[in-house]
């Protein structure tokens, strides 16, 4: 299957997935061997409107697990020093004529479709606005569940924290109503719950999910917390975020084979403590990120799928 | 021929900007198949004093397409958090123990003349000051010209926009000067009409040239449109600016052989609609700087030239 | 002998620093040949908390030098967008899951050592705090020394400026009080003198130092003149800075096999009529960082040592 430009994560079927996990899965080995040299001759450009070290680092370390090169820029909005009011169009036409890939984050919402709309080479959206999309977190958010499980269909997960603008746990919502018998707990203060758009999508693919503000009351029944922050300021009473982070105590209460994961960086939400249980996982899930970032790219410059 | 520098314009005689389009149109092809490993030994270092991502991006994807790596920095001013007032001269002697090619972009008139003077590796200028040099980009200009004409004797160019302070412009025509039965119209409000030293070199090199305000005047006459930025608050009346800007109506009025360059970035220049038309070469003319920068890397490392 | 992080000077031993030498050595003959692509299956990463552009780089050429790959930050305070107070150790736990070395330069003394602890690849400190260390640049420094005497025991030293916080001058001092017959004269005025610390460290290894105040006192004596800044705001009497300047009248009273090094960069401790003197080795010193910090990664890396 031909993949053109990695701008939101609806765009992906489930047997693009699923061919996704597999090229992931491959990568992990390929890296283990010292990486490849395959795609010395490419380019990939990252250009960030605005900083996310972490997210750059994870793109340019699979380009460079590739053999690939790098531009690199975190200050794309300082493009020109000359000219005020460059558009984004023109720097990606221009920038298309340098790399053979060009991994975008923007400011605003959208800005990943309209560098599609002109750009001659694949584009990869990075995260674009407070409301916008982050497809490549929620892959590698889906990837780290599918490896352990080796499946999706009948999963149950608890979604936990401020979902309203978590534009992060809206991806993953998307792309897991994609698979059969899933359930899905949102855990949440009512006043920051996951918004309408997304319940309803939800209830369009006939998908079970439940709103639930006490995240002890569902930790026994899921495969997996997905744990997101918190912002005490956003609550009506500030104190109820405690009652949301995740410690030893709650720990006693998850399946001993479930999974925690998050997408990082995490301020309180999840106590140090957690780190060294078996079941904590956001460490291996951000190192995922490199697999599944190499399995996108050479899915973008192959022809043929695998 | 052997380069040492490229430090300025007017250093190129005409038969080493042949030697130049010819390397660069051999690059075309170099990169079509991928690039080459043959300097993958070869490091630079792009030692930018103010941020200009265009320009960095190019000189580093010329290095990528011929193997090399690069040493990138826009923040060259913060060269080190400790001491204030660090010298040009010490950083060069410095960087240039670590690198084989230092492109530097200046913030004065004259530093890359500076870095030259005591650098033990090539410098590249890369752009210094307001009314400073920026040679690359008059090279590639040149290039795009040559690359469709063949020829560069006979060619009549109309060169628009605010010409006393653009650097590009002055470049441009310090290097038109060394070819034959060259025609250049300056198309400006008188205001900001290029300024007599230029002039005065034209005059003493018996290049014929014009100064005229109307561009739809010239617009039948000339092989290329060069357009370049009109910043409204430099003219006496602001509503002029959109007499110099090129859409479809100023479109038809051209030859159908003519070609329109822009050194980019633009504003309001030039429409957008205009850029489907195939005179329209800016988009080229930005992906011919990495052919031209490739070729200028490969002169200052060998040693005997082609 | 293995070596796991380069965090401070003094968990060099004498056999570690002589085998670090002869690499070193070996490092300058690989650079002659033109690099290796021996180690272009690693990634290193420079997390920079401020920056510090000299050292990066000199870091960044060493891993290109020996094949490998960079990930590169000067704005490792702004590594994520969207959250405050990210601890410096998940942002290590996230990126060396990244790369197989991460070099740190923090803003706290202290930080390469937190950074260590969880960190599941090698760490290099490249500088942490004012009070804090910066090895790498000790051992440039001994570097420089031992490659031009061939030994360091017997060593008499000038170590000149503002030495209480010196982080180079103290890394440099515990280095050599490894050494044998020693001399070390601290010249500086008397409320910028080198720290009871340091010189307890000295007594107890019965290294024999001396405290002056003029540095001509001392020129005709040592082997070395190691020059750093002195800042007229921190002294009783500012114009007593001048006194302790290197310049040419100066030189004529030193012996004629002694050597200046300086960490560089230098605002006014060095005349530059001083560069040209065949003893004046600082530009040479800073080039030795590269073949030092070659030596270092591939110790890191080898699992046996040479």
């Amino acid at each position: 299957m031909k993949l053109d430009h990695v701008v939101e994560s609806q765009q992906f079927t489930v047997p693009l997935l699923l061919e996704l996990f597999e090229r992931s899965r491959s990568m992990e080995r390929v890296v283990a061997r010292g990486g490849t040299r395959d795609y010395d001759d490419k380019i990939m450009a990252t250009l960030f409107y605005e900083p996310s070290t972490r997210t750059r680092f994870s793109f340019e370390a699979a380009m460079h697990r590739l053999g690939g090169n790098v531009l690199s820029t975190e200050q794309a909005k300082a493009f020109s020093s000359e000219i005020e009011g460059e558009q984004l169009e023109d720097t990606i036409r221009i920038v298309s004529g340098y790399a053979d890939v060009i991994v975008v984050r923007h400011h605003e919402s959208g800005g990943a479709r309209r560098a599609a709309r002109v750009s001659s080479v694949p584009i990869v959206n990075a995260g674009d606005g407070r409301g916008g999309q982050h497809p490549t977190q929620a892959l590698l958010d889906l990837y780290t569940i599918h490896r352990e499980r080796r499946s999706l269909d009948g999963l149950s997960i608890a979604i936990v924290g401020e979902l309203d603008e978590g534009r992060t746990a809206r991806s993953l919502t998307y792309l897991l109503s994609k698979f059969d018998r899933v359930k899905i707990y949102f855990v949440s203060p009512p006043e920051v719950q996951m918004r309408p758009d997304i319940l309803e999508h939800l209830e369009e693919h006939q998908v079970w999910y439940a709103l639930e503000r006490d995240v002890s009351k569902v930790l026994g029944e899921v495969d997996v917390v997905y744990q997101t922050r918190l912002r005490p300021e956003r609550l009506a009473d500030r104190g109820a975020q405690a009652r949301y982070n995740l410690d030893a105590k709650l720990l006693s209460a998850m399946r001993r084979d479930a999974m925690i994961l998050h997408p990082l960086p995490r301020t309180v939400e999840i106590d140090p403590a957690v780190d060294g249980d078996p079941r904590a996982l956001y460490f291996r899930q951000a190192r995922n990120g490199i697999f599944v970032r190499m399995a996108l790219l050479t899915m973008l410059w192959d022809t043929t799928g695998a």
